[in-house]
Formats: structure tokens, C-alpha cells, sequence
């Protein structure tokens, strides 16, 4: 990530303030020179942690200075004091930076259940206050990382009229792997200046088709949060919904998020495969859905891809049962371009054995066409391997 | 199994056809003396294979005199052929019987995709019939098998006015674990005469909280189907909706479907455990109900459960996304009789300390109370183990 990537008027600070037992990084700050257009989505698990509460509500007025970022702990299933504790972090920030506290974001990743140790936000916040611009995007990203394997960033360049942003999108995650880890965070920076109704309504629909249809294992955390903040210091014509600006600009926020989505996936506990698993010819994009995850959250489809095994009917099983129309004397399925079933029967182990191999790849596609309609989804997921099991049965143990 | 058990009026047969590469038993007959009052649940999965297609539409009328069972071969993704070849198979029974062919239920499990090897049918029914009376119960149970360890089986004894009658039930399935291998059957066989929309009614009710509240992983296969046959040879005054005879029958019919459904758990493929995902205080049985499946249906919960680790976190965040009420302050979580989690807070290490040792038996129970009102359910689940992942990622490789 080179420095020229970093939308104008942001600043970043990082550093170890003793949350992770590792002594690594896992205290960061962004803060926005200007007030910036904020627009968020957050986890729908109904037990949520303090920290999503809080910036969910500061942020109801899509107004955002600063985001403070910890890992190490998730500040999760702690009760009054949780919700005392991320309050008392978000106006250590405020006070700081002399800003009001209603414009600082606060969030959290890593363990549930335990209280923030606050006399280390205490002693770290202030001395990160005055850090800020020593860090760039990929520090923070790092200062994020629970069980991720590596950083995770993407960028993103056009312009309006002429004048040039950015985006820069930063997250962490790898699946709800552990136990008691609260998964996964993203923070989308751009320097364009756009309509505030516009960017949450981008945000929702992108989400849908990048952090929405990634899957590693099922389960959804206490803790996802993605923010968009546009601060607006390129100096361009604001963006609107319904101009070419917004389409190219929701084609950015969409290579951005996906590419984070991906990273994801790729990072996945355990995973040594990316599967697009891509669903043709639904009745429509809901049934695409359906089908989509059914089959990319099957742990027999899952633990196939892991064995190389090109097992159509693991898939057609899933496909049935996933609660999308389906005729099975329509459904095709290939591996990349080696199609396998036609009009639900089987072609024949000649093309069973070219489809092996299109399995022994680190990334490949899965298609099922319904025949049906034009409905389209495609759904991103990895294998099920050995290591998942020993990852999250061993953890703590 | 002693023969007492058997219920009267039925005979058995079973043979190896040649159907499993293995020549272990891969065929058995079912026959009832008289026409049997018969009910019937098949698999919900759209992709619905050829046998459960006929008999589905063959027990319309809900009278049955034979069924007809085979493993090895699933018959399902075969397309035309594959519908003529299970009428073939039931037809050559009615022959050999001199019975209606509507009265002859067909059943297959096995490998998927792969048409039926007729020539094999063709020899061996004619001989399985002239066989009819040398196997017990557990002998077609065993030529049900296919990844099973153990054959299935369970019975029940009670009277009506002083007339004895009693039921078997038979059943296959070890979680949809191989790629193409059709899951679950099922068949409860009963002397006694009861109404038949009383018995569909009840074998409605029952499936829901026995067959339909069991997982291993949560595929649902092409071929399942369970069966109920009552031919009154008993003698008793006929069971009718609303009696005090229908609610002793009931709890019978539980007790064998419940009995059979935690076999299938017990038998999932490399578990080791059998757990009782128990919901308490939710605001309806419906509520209840998704907070169960999502807790038992976690790969991270039962990836700890195998490391007998226990994991309030992945239990908690399971149930926050179930789509069931939920209000994070009220829950309380156990593991047998050790409570871990109240008021949605962690008790402490010796608690947890105590659930460890919990979590190390085959068998226990993990109970959530929601706290929100008097809905309850059951699940049954195994863990999840490096055992499955091998199986499953092995098979065919």
C-alpha cells in the first residue's frame, strides 16, 4: 500500500497497549481532519456487544471525527460496565482530540466475555492521540488482526469531474473461528465528498454481494461492524445518487469490499481453498441466494473441495434443499469450465476425472444452472480441512 | 431383538443381491399377512429420488401389504429410467405375491446418480420372496446399512382393554455423509389397529421432535422416508384421535422414533458424542425450536464439543443469531447441572472448571434458558471431529 493510496485529510495511529497477550499491536485510531459523511452497518446477531451499540447510536446522525479500533478483546456479553467502558474509551478520544464525543466511533474485537482492562485504554489512549500520521492504513489493519494470517487492505482510485479520490478500505477477520472471537470489522476511507442517503444505501447493497456472501464457517458475531467514512477533501462535485459519479464510485466501494470479502475467506481458519460458488438461471437473485449459500455453507460440499473430490451430488443435494425453486431435470453443474451434470444426470466419469483437477487449484469456480430464469449469486467460501477441527477444538484446551 | 417383539402378522426377508461391492445384505422385504394401515413423511429436499416419488404416490390411499428395501443404490438422479425401473422392482414383489402393486412401497439408499443394475433385481426378488420368514427385524435393519457401524432397531409393548400389541422400529442413517449417499429410512411396524388419520397425524407430530430434531451435519438427502405400518393383528378395539389408547400409542411411537433418531446421532459419521441441545424459557416452541438447531447445527460448537471445551461463547453467539427472541441479560447456560452463564454473564473459572468435566463424557445435556417464557425443544447433535472431515474429504480420493 503505497502512501499516494491513503485518501487526503485522514490520519492513523497504532500501537501495543498490552490488550493481546502477544505484546502486538492491537490499539488503533483514524481520525478524519473534517467531519465526515458516516454511514454503517452492523452485526444482526441479537447479543451485541457494547461497543456496536454505542457507535451504532453516536453515529445515527452520519457524522464521524475518529474511529478507535482495539483487538484483544471484544467487549462482548459484559453488561452495564461493557457499555460504561466503550463510552469512557470513545470520550478519552473526544477529549483528546478536543471533538465532540458523538464523533467518535468505538469498536472492539476479541474475546467475549470478559470486562476491557480500562486502566490500559486508561494510560494508551492519550499517548496514541498524540501518535497520530505515524501510522498508515496497513498498521491499523495490523493493530485489528485477532486470528487473522496477514493484513487486510484494497484501494481504489477515480475522479469527478476531473478531481481525483480514493478509497481505502481496511478489515480483519477470518471466519467466527473462536469460540469467544468477535469477527469481523471493516473501515472504507475516501476523501470524495457524497450524499450521506446515498452511501448508506450503497453500502447496504454492497454489503449484500461482498462481506454478506462470504462464508467460512456459519456463524455470525456479536461484534461486525463496517463503517464508510467520506471526509470529503478531494474537493469534489458532492456525489448523488443516480449520476455516473455514483455508479462509479459504488463500483469502487464494490472491488474494495470484495476484495476485503475475499481476503477473508482466503484467511479463513484452516482453509487452503477460495470457492466462487455461483448459482445461474434462478427463477431470481433471492433463490440464486438461497441456492448459493446452501451449498457454500455445506460442510460435505466443503469437505469435498478439501479432498479434491468433484462431488455433483453433495452440490445437487444442497441445491434441493435449500429452499430455492428447483427442477432437477434443468440443473447443470460445472468446475470452472468442465461441466459434470446435464439435465441432472450425470455425463460421465471422462469429464468427472477433467473436474478433479480443476479441484486440486488454490481458487476455482462452482456453477449450477437452474434453468429456470435469469436469477444470478455467487457465493465465496472455503474447504473444511483438518485444521478447523484442531484450530477450534483445541483452542483453549 | 427376541422374536416376542416381533409384532404379529409380519414376515421378513433379507439377502446380499449384489448390490454393495462389499456382498454384505443390500435387500430386504417387509410383508404384512393383511393389508396395513399406513402413514408416511418423505424427504422435503427437491431433488427427490425415484422410489420416494412412487411410493409417495402408491401409499396415497394409505393401505400397504409389502415394502420393499435396498442399499447400495439410491436410485435418485436417474431420471426416466429411474422411475421404471422402481416400479419394475415393486411390480416383480406384486407378482411374486399375487398382491396389488399399490400396495407394495419401494425404498432405496446409496450411491447417488448411478441407474439400478435391473439384471440383479430381476434374480434375486423372486428368491427374496420365497425367503419370507427365515429374518428377523435386525436382519432387514442390516441390509438397510450403508455407512452405518450398527444396525438400528427398537421396540415397544402396551395393550388396549387387555389386548397386547407392540411396535418395531427400523431405521438406517448416519448423518448425510457421504456425497452421494442417500440418508435416512425408516420403518415402525405395529400389530395394533389404529385410525389412519390419526396415525399420519401422530407420525406428523412425532418426526418433529425425534428424525427432524437429530443432526450430524445438516444435510438432507434425496431418499428419506419413514414408514408406519399397523395391521391390527392384534386384535384390538381400533385406535382412535383424542383416546387415552392413542396417547399410550403415541408415547410408544415416540420412544422407538427417538430411540432410532439418537442411534443415527450416536452412528454419525466420526462422532464421538451424543448431546441434547436443550431450550428452555423461549417465548414460543417455534422460537425454542431455531435456537436448538442454530446451537446444534454450529461447526464451532461442535468442533468443541469434540475438544470438550466449554464454550459458552459459540453457544451464546448461536443463539443471538437464530432469528429466536432474545434478550442477551436473561440467558443462562449449563452444561448438565453446572451452570456457566446467568443474566447472560460468565459465572467464573471454577464453574467452567466443573463444565470441562462435563464436556469429557460421551453423552450430556447443554441447556440454554432464555428466560423469556415457557417454550422448550430438543436437539440431538454429535461433535464434530477430525474423523469427519477425513471421511468426508477422503471419500473417493
Amino acid at each position: 500500500m503505497t502512501h499516494a493510496n491513503i485518501p487526503a485529510g485522514f490520519r492513523f495511529a497504532a500501537m501495543a497497549a498490552g490488550l493481546k497477550k502477544s505484546q502486538k499491536p492491537d490499539l488503533a485510531l483514524i481520525v478524519s481532519d473534517q467531519p465526515a459523511t458516516c454511514a454503517g452497518v452492523f452485526t444482526r446477531n441479537k447479543v451485541v456487544a457494547a461497543p456496536v451499540v454505542l457507535t451504532r447510536d453516536r453515529l445515527a446522525d452520519g457524522s464521524c471525527r475518529a474511529v478507535l479500533v482495539n483487538s484483544g478483546n471484544a467487549n462482548a456479553c459484559t453488561g452495564e460496565k461493557g457499555m460504561a467502558d466503550a463510552t469512557r474509551c470513545g470520550d478519552l478520544v473526544a477529549e483528546q482530540l478536543e471533538i465532540p464525543a458523538e464523533m467518535v466511533a468505538v469498536s472492539s474485537t476479541g474475546v467475549i466475555g470478559q470486562q476491557l482492562p480500562m486502566e490500559k485504554f486508561e494510560a494508551a489512549i492519550p499517548t496514541l492521540c498524540t501518535m497520530l500520521g505515524e501510522a498508515d492504513g496497513e498498521a491499523v489493519a495490523r493493530a485489528m488482526m485477532t486470528t487473522d494470517q496477514f493484513p487486510k487492505h484494497s484501494t481504489f482510485q477515480a475522479d469527478v469531474d476531473g478531481v481525483g479520490y480514493s478509497l481505502l478500505g481496511l478489515a480483519k477477520g477470518a471466519g467466527m473461528i473462536h469460540p469467544d472471537m468477535a469477527t469481523m470489522l471493516g473501515f472504507i476511507l475516501t476523501d470524495a465528498a457524497i450524499d450521506r442517503g446515498t452511501l448508506q444505501e450503497m453500502l447496504q447493497r454492497v454489503t449484500g454481494t461482498t462481506f454478506n456472501a462470504i462464508t467460512v464457517d456459519r456463524d455470525t458475531s456479536t461484534n461486525d461492524m463496517v463503517l464508510v467514512l467520506a471526509n470529503g477533501a478531494a474537493g469534489n462535485k458532492k456525489i448523488s445518487a443516480g449520476s455516473p459519479e455514483a455508479a462509479v464510485f459504488e463500483q469502487g466501494l464494490h472491488k474494495v469490499m470484495l476484495d476485503l470479502a475475499k481476503m477473508i475467506v482466503r484467511d479463513g481458519e484452516g482453509a487452503t481453498k477460495l470457492v466462487e460458488v455461483k448459482i445461474r438461471g434462478a427463477r431470481g437473485t433471492a433463490d440464486a441466494r438461497l441456492a448459493a449459500e446452501s451449498v457454500a455453507t455445506s460442510n460435505l460440499v466443503k469437505t469435498a473441495f478439501f479432498g479434491a473430490d468433484a462431488n455433483w451430488g453433495r452440490i445437487i443435494a444442497a441445491v434441493g434443499y435449500s429452499g430455492a425453486d428447483v427442477d432437477q431435470g434443468l440443473v447443470g453443474i460445472s468446475f470452472d469450465d468442465v461441466q459434470v451434470v446435464e439435465h441432472g444426470l450425470w455425463i460421465g466419469a471422462e469429464q468427472e476425472a477433467m473436474a478433479t483437477q480443476v479441484l486440486q487449484a488454490p481458487e476455482f469456480t462452482v456453477t449450477v444452472d437452474l434453468g429456470l430464469g435469469q436469477g444470478e449469486f455467487s457465493y465465496y467460501t472455503s474447504d473444511l480441512t483438518y485444521d478447523y477441527v484442531k484450530i477450534n477444538a483445541d483452542y483453549r484446551t
